[in-house]
């Protein structure tokens, strides 16, 4: 027989998350939303605020009675480290409890140099970034790194990144976890673009959005009836591997052939502008080209997007999104790569799914991936049974 | 300034929840997930009992202290009406709470002749049903149609289906609530077949599945992150009319070119044994002569799997699931179709995205979208929200 245990009645965690999604925003509203009595409320607030996570303001002047107030989500509670890697550069960031980046940094770091260069580097960087702002390693609640590769999400694990061989099967986290003893969360970049999309441009009103990156590889990150969509074990969203009607022949990289990446991937459109005879190295030099209007490049891009649009009217036709967002260098030559997404996408995808289907660039451009896996490392640390699990710190911290 | 209202502590409808689930099985376990005191979760299952939702039953002879019980979903306590229309034959059923079906027949209701026709027909049907089984159409709480088209599903409205154009537009909802007022679900029969398999087959274990169903027309119910993704519209799914690499110049009936459907749909095959010679006018004879090892019914079934796992490698890319089921009158020459899949899908998917993925046949055929329908409608009638509607009857239903 089972033992009468004692209930257990919203948490501290759970007020948190009342008052940082908005849906309480006075102590009557977390009473009247948990069922709480007004104590049990005032002590989970003490909890909250001696744990420097939440504020308790006055928003007006007291005319004798209770005095209003109102409860918000502390933004320096604590602060995130957030980095974003590209091939060559990356992005390190601390971000405050909200999201909003407190200092940012751009650092020459080289994937290909390997996760025993990288790393260390990285972390010197992030001391660096706090330092400069002031912040104690102590604050730091939690630590996001996206990747240009594929993640088994649950297990924090790179799994075979073509640009980056030497990452295969690593897990950051105990890489890590010496300098900094925090939740680590690792994901792909384009899955976190899609999260910061969602979050900065279209929270509250698009429960289905396909975020789509157009650079040196390409590959999609899905939010689906709200929420962001990895897979199984994380793959979802590898959309350059997907084969293109007119590519048969084509070599990928990956071994198979006729990929949409092997013919509208960054190196493709290298090429084919240099068989045409212009001196172009980088896939910027082709976004500067066709910015300036010279047909070749303009030709290429357009034609980019007619290829990415045959793969992605499969993608509209399989998901219905209510917004497609186009990220990455080349989204930069939008007005040339848009209308040949459009034009193939509202072809050929169903009536439907495409009567409200926006297709537009994306609105934070280099910001949503540094953005994306802030909001992904607040909804993990911040979560009800994470803020639980914090304790009650004996004093309140002294900043 | 904001009145001070009473706190709103769990309901009789979050505590059906919690039993519904298995969450809670004691009257313990509901006070300690729902923080309840004693007499306010009696008072909670009070409600649930004398409406006839909960049964509490010993379930061990008391040995002279608190004897103790468990609580359970009275299977009884109401029904949920299923129509599953097919293009010439409907499955009309009723289910008890749990989704059990306690009594299906088939009618030869043919949907082309218009929901004028066919909705009364279908009325009646339900009522022959009740009568045969005892049960009062008082006690219907919902009732859920699948159809063979695509459902704009927050509407109820079916939307352009193309084996059904009298339905164009239709709201099943106002035309069934003279006879049965209850809350009406339409949903599209693939996206029904996939909650059903995923409920029965795959509760709790898998996450993201993918179910296609191959017949006449080829399309795919999309279940991710646990959940059935419908998509912004509800057209989600619709892999039928995405086109294959060797299909230009092949009309489809869409009006477009080159789709799946056309290819490897249920006339296309068809018409492609019929220009080898063979007498067939049906789909099922297709796969009758495929299944007696007919070399020309076999080649062609084989290619229509080849020619599906084209479009299906982009969706495995596309969303990594665990398991693809395959449904669908087609699916019975399983032998001959799945070799086709698999073949492409694992030589044209991501690695990691096939690292584990199951292509299995449907485990439970013809029964998928009644059971998937059942659990859709239960999933609406039973939540908290429509239990805490329901009210408190003033003394026990006479069954």
């Amino acid at each position: 027989m089972q033992s009468e245990r004692a209930p257990t009645p919203a948490s501290a965690g759970t007020v948190l998350q009342l008052i940082r999604t908005g849906a309480a925003t006075t102590r009557t509203e977390v009473g009247r939303a948990t069922g709480l009595s007004r104590s049990a409320v005032s002590l989970r607030l003490d909890q909250l605020t001696s744990r420097g996570l939440v504020v308790e303001r006055s928003f007006a002047p007291s005319t004798g009675g209770r005095r209003p107030s109102r409860l918000e989500l502390n933004p320096d509670g604590g602060v995130v480290l957030i980095a974003s890697l590209g091939a060559t550069r990356a992005r390190v960031a601390v971000c405050d409890l909200t999201g909003t980046v407190v200092l940012e940094s751009r650092a020459d770091l080289v994937v290909g140099d390997g996760p025993e260069v990288v790393v260390p580097a990285l972390l010197d960087r992030f001391d660096e970034l706090l330092e400069k702002c002031g912040r104690d390693p102590g604050e730091v609640l939690g630590l996001g790194v996206s990747v240009p590769g594929t993640v088994e999400f649950a297990a924090g694990r790179i799994v075979r990144p073509p640009i980056m061989p030497a990452w295969d099967e690593v897990v950051l986290a105990p890489l890590v976890r010496a300098r900094f003893p925090v939740p680590v969360l690792v994901d792909n970049d384009v899955n976190v673009m899609a999260l910061g999309e969602q979050y900065a441009v279209h929270r509250g009103q698009v429960e289905d959005l396909l975020f789509v990156k157009a650079s040196t590889g390409i590959g999609a990150g899905i939010i689906a009836g709200g929420r962001l969509q990895r897979g199984a074990l994380g793959a979802a969203g590898d959309i350059g591997h997907i084969r293109v009607h007119d590519g048969a022949g084509v070599p990928c990289h990956c071994g198979l052939e006729g990929c949409l990446e092997a013919l509208a991937g960054g190196p493709a459109l290298i090429a084919q502008l240099q068989a045409a005879g212009l001196s172009v190295s980088h896939l910027l030099d082709v976004v500067e080209q066709a910015q300036d209007g010279q047909a070749e490049a303009v030709r290429v891009v357009r034609e980019a997007g007619r290829r990415m649009g045959e793969v992605l009217a499969g993608a509209v036709n399989l998901l219905n999104p209510a917004v497609m967002v186009l990220g990455g260098d080349l989204a930069r030559a939008e007005e040339y790569l848009l209308p040949g997404i459009r034009e193939v996408v509202y072809q050929r995808s169903n009536a439907l799914a495409t009567r409200q289907l926006q297709i537009v660039a994306s609105a934070l451009g280099g910001r949503a991936s540094v953005l994306g896996s802030a909001v992904m490392v607040l909804d993990e640390v911040l979560s009800p049974s994470s803020v639980d699990a914090m304790g009650w710190p004996s004093r309140h911290p002294e900043r």
